[in-house]
């Protein structure tokens, strides 16, 4: 299935850049390759799971989705590129930039409470009564299979940069992505292993593996990192997560902000909150990392201007 | 010579990826694409020509550079992968993360006043008190073939989008990089033409152009752009530049901080002042331009945060 998304992404979706700069390298005490997935269209590996979806559906009929704002995007965007209408559920307190551009993208945007209200009760509801088909944001085969893709590529680039194995670490919400590269990688590079990086606070998918079941987070919101903050991993994601991942890591908001500001001095690159939390554990959680390489995922770049500028003002020139 | 470059960058310089946008599309009016020059080694397009002259040497001397911070790096990086002992001579208003990122690559840096001093003369006394080989900037061939693996990249990968023709705005201080990028389209892809791209007030490419014969700046410090900020254009660079290219043209240092803002939100990239004029031509200046489709040269991302916070807060959000 990751195969056959790849192809159906060929042309649509980028090959984002394997990127490192020797300082990183130093910060880490390994060397540090970056897949820079901010640089997808959309500005996250969400266009990947969302074309993925979209481009497998039969018929002509609308989507729904419901999103903090990156799997909304790459939602938008693939059911405009297919002539197909979008409707997506998304928390009151998304960045105004992800609501934004999902409404640049032709979709018509629900605003939900993240506190007191469900995505999933909601989105349900929504799509029954307009005939629309739910497109989850990671408990989707076709979901998982087009996140995957990001995996085949790093078995290809690391490869081309003679790295032969070590540790992936992903950027965590429901799994989707982790789950996706780990499937990949499995069957591609299997001398990796992927660890998932969450913001510590809300690191459901790193005390699940540890457990050995299903974890919820406590609270869901507070953090910085929106993009990745979701109740419990998912139902299809974790039983592969369990299989095949390594013991999740956790950063403080602090350390993302600090991983933003060496992103951008280092690597040019624009990277958000949640993005950032698998760098932030490259560069100052080395001690719980094996191996002289490390490959980390900057799973996103949309991050509102007054939050970039303050993180690469405080962080941006010490860093 | 230029592919004879690229064969000596091949796996150590980026090939940086050809990104796009709908939203930058629409307020152009017409495509865009962005040969991400930012996300090269050292953060800027210097590399190729530094790695390019660096590696031609012969024997195992040390070598020289002046420059305002990007040629600077690109130089220091190659000689330290070389072994050889790099000396830069740098203006004394360079941006600091330059001079930090030059001295960190291991190079010996040499400050002088933009404004009273000649970087030549002291570049061409200390190369021969110490036995350096000088790297000149632009009116070096080898520096010249090494940019000019940008131009390879450009008709490669338009070609691969299916664009087969228009303009290519390239920012440009002494020519290196656009002479070498109009070298290597004459021959891999002639529908194409190259244009310069300069800031208002420190235009001296395009008013030679226009007069057929090398006219200089009345000022050399003032921009905000200060990475393309040269006297005149070079001996070796202008015949090649008025033999392809198009009219010059020009922004002002505010279009400039816009199109940074803009490359901030909609791909993701850290684009420096001086590396903004031509995305910056593209957005706000397309009644000059002709052709469904331009390319943008974004030529280097060294900026210091502060500059950068302030260029996304003004314009980030309402860009």
């Amino acid at each position: 299935m990751i195969e056959a998304a790849a192809e159906r992404l060929r042309g649509h979706a980028r090959v984002t850049p394997l990127l490192n700069s020797p300082f990183l390298d130093e910060i880490a005490g390994r060397r540090v390759w970056v897949k820079a997935e901010c640089l997808q269209v959309t500005g996250s590996f969400k266009f990947r799971g969302g074309w993925s979806a979209v481009s497998a559906l039969e018929g002509d009929g609308g989507v729904l989705a419901y999103s903090s704002g990156n799997h909304a995007q790459g939602v938008a965007a693939a059911a405009r590129a297919h002539g197909r209408e979008a409707v997506i559920v998304m928390p009151r307190d998304a960045p105004a930039i992800k609501v934004a551009n999902t409404k640049a993208y032709g979709a018509q945007v629900v605003h939900y409470d993240r506190a007191t209200e469900s995505r999933e009760e909601i989105g349900a509801k929504l799509a029954e009564a307009r005939g629309l088909t739910l497109i989850r944001p990671y408990d989707e085969p076709q979901v998982i299979a087009g996140q995957g893709t990001c995996g085949l590529e790093i078995a290809r680039q690391t490869a081309e940069v003679e790295v032969d194995g070590g540790e992936v670490l992903v950027c965590c919400g429901g799994g989707g992505l982790t789950s996706g590269i780990a499937l990949a990688l499995e069957e591609a590079a299997p001398s990796f292993r992927v660890r998932t990086a969450e913001p510590e606070g809300f690191d459901d998918v790193a005390r699940s593996l540890a457990a050995g079941n299903i974890q919820s987070n406590e609270a869901l919101s507070g953090s910085i990192c929106d993009a990745i903050v979701t109740p419990r991993p998912g139902e299809l994601t974790f039983p592969i997560m369990k299989r095949l991942c390594g013991p999740g890591m956790a950063v403080s908001d602090a350390e993302a902000l600090r991983a933003m500001a060496l992103a951008f001095l280092r690597l040019k690159i624009v990277v958000e909150p949640g993005g950032a939390v698998a760098l932030a554990s490259a560069l100052f959680r080395g001690d719980d990392i094996t191996g002289e390489d490390v490959v980390v995922v900057v799973s996103g770049g949309n991050v509102d201007a007054r939050i970039f500028a303050k993180a690469i003002d405080t962080y941006g020139d010490a860093a």
